[in-house]
């Protein structure tokens, strides 16, 4: 058996999510499928980076399977992309070690989160819409606070089960082209709706409902009530995912 | 009654065209609905710079139509878009004289073709993917070949009605962005499926299978099969209409 690992690209809007569940079309059972087909009806089982909620898009999603196939290990893209849906498409593939693990051996990752500031009919589902003028050296200023080692709880869905809420945030940029923003978030790791929660929390210091200086409190109060309204998920990208050794160097984007 | 002009923005995915026709969802019928609902059943007629087929998208497609209402000139997308399909945008309005026409008036056209040479789940729809590299430079000294006036016979649908073919392209570029190409063609008119076919005969240079040196015969042949093949729908835009006086001088992307 050879390991393979793919780096995995799909819009979410149609998906009730990555991870397998009894109701709704998701990413797992849709990349499965297509792989089982591919193994001639041997169940393939698939191991994802992390899950992504509905409607939540991917451009750098990384997972592994196990197979013993004899594909070319760059092939994978042209093996199997024919036998998945239109909105699911493998990026690049490659063989790695044994050791190799798509959701345990992750040194990080990075999101994105798309913001239109005027609407616009091409970016419906694929960024969120703010009727307002925002901010940005505000919301810069603000995102320069998400940065370092703390405990998230403030950022973190309340109804999650997870116990060590501290994670480190290296990287909380935006940038702006035309009438878009785009949120930059990297990390070691990022708990159930921390980007959208911490994008919601930036958004209100944008609209002036929360200043800059507010930041440091919000995180100090470890509380969920403390942060801003979780943003929806439409804008949110998993941009990347990072191991200790480089994956797919051709093909970054 | 006040003669208003709208710029509109649809993604042609969904839509069998601009033009009301016996079957299939349309551009115009949906503009006709909208107004009518607006105007409490009294019919509004629009009528656009020209049409567009099935699939093409529109990122400054020209509207105008009469109205008795009071809106102030600039407020229809307001007043409109929350009564149109969400792949269908008012983008901006102005009041304009009786003289102006969206399709008698125009001065000229600029149209853009997005082809991707590497496979992008997002551009489905948006773009043309062409599996293989392709020869900037030779495409681009083509280009060139179509800047001009000319009968354009070649680069024209068979079945057109059109007795003066003759029109002037006074910009034909290629621009390059990552994974992305877009042709840019720009001209006082276009002949039905010209910037296709235009497009299709370019991406034969591009790979190779013409040179930059047959521009010039397949113009003089003023015959649709000396060009090559009709580009697909899925990535052209019509990209803004000229009027003699610069309209929506505000809302320009």
């Amino acid at each position: 058996m050879q390991r393979i690992a793919c780096k995995v690209e799909y819009i979410g809007t149609s998906f009730a999510g990555y991870q397998v569940q009894p109701n709704g079309r998701t990413v797992q059972e849709e990349l499965e499928r297509a792989l089982t087909k591919l193994h001639r009806g041997t169940p393939v089982k698939v191991v994802a980076s992390g899950r992504t909620d509905a409607g939540v898009h991917a451009v750098g999603q990384v997972i592994h399977f196990d197979s013993a196939m004899s594909i070319p290990e760059d092939r994978w893209p042209k093996a199997l992309n024919p036998l998945l849906p239109a909105d699911i498409r493998l990026a690049a593939s490659q063989h790695v070690s044994e050791t190799f693990h798509a959701r345990f051996t992750t040194t990080g990752k990075q999101y994105r989160y798309k913001v239109v500031t005027q609407e616009d009919v091409f970016m419906r589902n694929r960024a969120t819409y703010v009727p307002v003028s925002l901010n940005l050296e505000a919301m810069r200023e603000a995102a320069q606070g998400i940065v370092g080692t703390y405990d998230f709880s403030s950022f973190c869905a309340a109804n999650t089960s997870v116990q060590d809420k501290v994670r480190t945030v290296t990287r909380c940029e935006i940038i702006q082209g035309g009438r878009e923003l785009e949120f930059i978030l990297e990390g070691n790791g990022f708990l159930y709706n921390m980007v959208r929660i911490a994008v919601g929390t930036l958004l209100e210091v944008g609209t002036g409902k929360r200043s800059p200086a507010d930041m440091e409190g919000i995180i100090a109060a470890e509380d969920r009530s403390a942060a801003g309204k979780t943003a929806p998920a439409d804008g949110l990208y998993l941009w990347s995912v990072m191991y200790a050794e480089p994956l797919f160097q051709q093909a970054q984007k």
